[in-house]
């Protein structure tokens, strides 16, 4: 696991009733992973988390999440619960190489992502929770030489039918190939909810000291860009920055902190390594609808 | 701990608007064994179970359960909190070897536990808890070559009374003897809970790859008889078959699913070494109400 | 981490209706210390804890609290979150060397402690909570030598003020000085809330077998001094008695029982070292509303 803490400036709360523009935010990560093989070689693993995080001036108590379950041969991996899902598992997704996933401490929003709806990035797809239950769905992934090909299927309970689970189904596919230093993904989730069918593709690749990426994604309501570049300065460091542009007719922001995704976000990671698994991290973020963020802590892995 | 997970069809949920009749079950158990031994050899312990479960479509996050202490010094064992509880540390109680301790993945419901009252299986002694605080109780055991002797007792807040605890009090004892590969149990619990009364008796033991066991139980309510075999096939396998009657006046089925425990049910369990912790697992059981459930899946322990 | 259970007696509950006097105390406690140190020689660190307890006949499940992080480098240490808060860390504050820091078993409401309000030990100052979250604060310890010193602040949402966090905000100041056997400490806190300005003093000492302490509280409400002494008795074995006498002119007991803190209350803690990490506790407090406890059963530490 890992543990994280650092400063957070929302200009965000300045419109928060009785929370301060600056406060502490912190995650603790425990995690457990367990494994067993069979006479035949089958893996089978689970996967638990317990973590407490502080966001916005109020901290929690930490909590396990729900399990995932796996079972593993010959390159093929079924999971089942709390699965990893297809759409989630696409690289060039999330930020590279960032330690946060996205920007800063906590992931700032993870405003660099290119999947949005009007809300901007609601994860409405289906990801391994870290907090709580989860999907509750099954999984393949199949990998061999470059090529990891990975479907995943969840369906909620719920609907007026007796003996049927009438709830959102979501099933989603990705497929993607590395070559050398280069990979290219698709991925796309398909629901019986509207808003929350999916597209998504990437590409990107290292040269040398250089690594950059090239991310579209799509969802009923808003079609988005994000071009991300990153270099490694010295030994340890790294700066990493991304533009998102997002074509969101039904969320145009008219005014600062309005919540608006249509226009233009960006920001800036920069990484220390200190060695022994601790890191330096800052970030800034500046979102479509003008408020902005600046995160300054420290990361390290036990 | 373990991990489990698999399908299960419930006839049941037919019944039940929104959920399927066909869904996961799941299970992460992760178990905490806390061990002192002072100079004089008393040994102290505790254990703390933290379990995520998934049944009927939902899935829940993982917590802790309520403690239990012990101490043991020369066959003599004094456990309090989170107690075992003398009916429930009965041989013959539970299906003899079943992954489960019933029938399939996740016990199937327990019906082949002869202890009914006119809601089925409703676990109406003191018992271990993984998922909740337990009985917070006080228990002694004593075992002395094929002897074992449980006495347990705990008391619950409430009444009328100040400074009294006029809750439900239950006093519960076990004894049972083996003998080579045979073994004979008699229990009961006493309880200011009328229905809550439990007389219970069991034999059994192995006849080279056979087993064989007769459970008899008995409540205000209901009286029953469970018979239960078991096969080694070949090096791997084990079949497990059982069939419970139940004499009860009070729940009598007119239909399909009513939930009547009066009449027989019957199930089976069968179950395949994979080796390195890991069993396949499928069980089928056939309620007395008619209801039947099927389930087939993976225990694997780390 | 570590278990503890026992007996407990406590006059106070012949008042509560459905409620024994005497009852089940314990607690399982699991601590998660997780380290990580640069290549510079920076130590990084969090703190995890699951506890669950039973008191006054009520068991509860487990639950993880609030994390703390922290940097450790050439005697400064700067902690996050749960912090420890500078009035918690002050020598004298607890009583010397009981399993429970206060006496008994669950330290039996902490009588001891000097820092006191109409309301009786109300731990009024940041501390770390091993069932909460904590105070979501940042502190500074600096060791040097003999000399201890330690700095805490925290501050809570709250308010009518858009973008400022107006709730509760404390700022707790330690400084301590050791010399061989003996040590003199002084600790306070300033808080927004006027009953939460605490002065603390304290000094105390071993001679050979003996030891001995002074403390001093002094809150809006109430002024307490805490003698306490302790003896060894042989190799294993060890009293502790103290005396509190509070001047609480708010708090006068007029019946027993009516929880008046204006008064003298006393204690006396008995403790045999079983090896191995077990050791027998007993202890017995009379309140200064004459309500009085008593409670024995053993620690034991993994």
């Amino acid at each position: 696991g890992y543990g994280r803490f650092g400063l957070d400036y929302n200009s965000a709360n300045e419109r928060v009733v009785g929370r301060s523009k600056t406060n502490i935010t912190s995650r603790l990560r425990l995690q457990f992973d367990m494994t067993a093989e069979t006479d035949a070689g089958v893996a089978f693993n689970a996967r638990y988390r317990a973590q407490a995080e502080s966001r916005d001036g109020v901290a929690g108590t930490g909590a396990f999440n729900g399990a995932r379950f796996g079972v593993s041969y010959n390159g093929v991996t079924v999971n089942v619960g709390n699965i990893i899902g297809a759409v989630e598992n696409a690289p060039g997704l999330y930020a590279t190489g960032t330690r946060s996933a996205g920007t800063g401490i906590d992931g700032m929003g993870f405003h660099q992502i290119a999947i949005k709806t009007n809300g901007g990035t609601v994860f409405n797809w289906d990801a391994y929770s870290s907090a709580g239950a989860g999907s509750n769905g099954i999984e393949v992934l199949y990998s061999a030489g470059g090529f990891t090909g990975h479907v995943s299927y969840s369906q909620r309970n719920g609907g007026t039918v007796a003996g049927s689970a009438g709830g959102e189904d979501r099933t989603g596919v990705m497929a993607t190939y590395s070559f050398g230093d280069y990979y290219v993904t698709a991925a796309m989730q398909s629901s019986s909810v509207p808003l929350n069918d999916i597209t998504f593709a990437a590409a990107g690749g290292n040269f040398g000291a250089f690594g950059a990426k090239l991310a579209y994604g799509s969802t009923d309501q808003v079609d988005s860009f994000t071009l991300e570049g990153n270099m490694d300065i010295g030994a340890a460091s790294n700066v990493l920055v991304w533009v998102n542009s997002a074509d969101a007719p039904g969320s145009v922001s008219t005014v600062k902190g309005d919540g608006g995704v249509d226009g233009t976000s960006f920001g800036i990671n920069y990484q220390y390594d200190l060695g022994g698994g601790a890191t330096v991290v800052a970030g800034y973020v500046d979102e479509a609808d003008d408020d902005n963020q600046f995160q300054a802590g420290v990361y390290f892995s036990f």
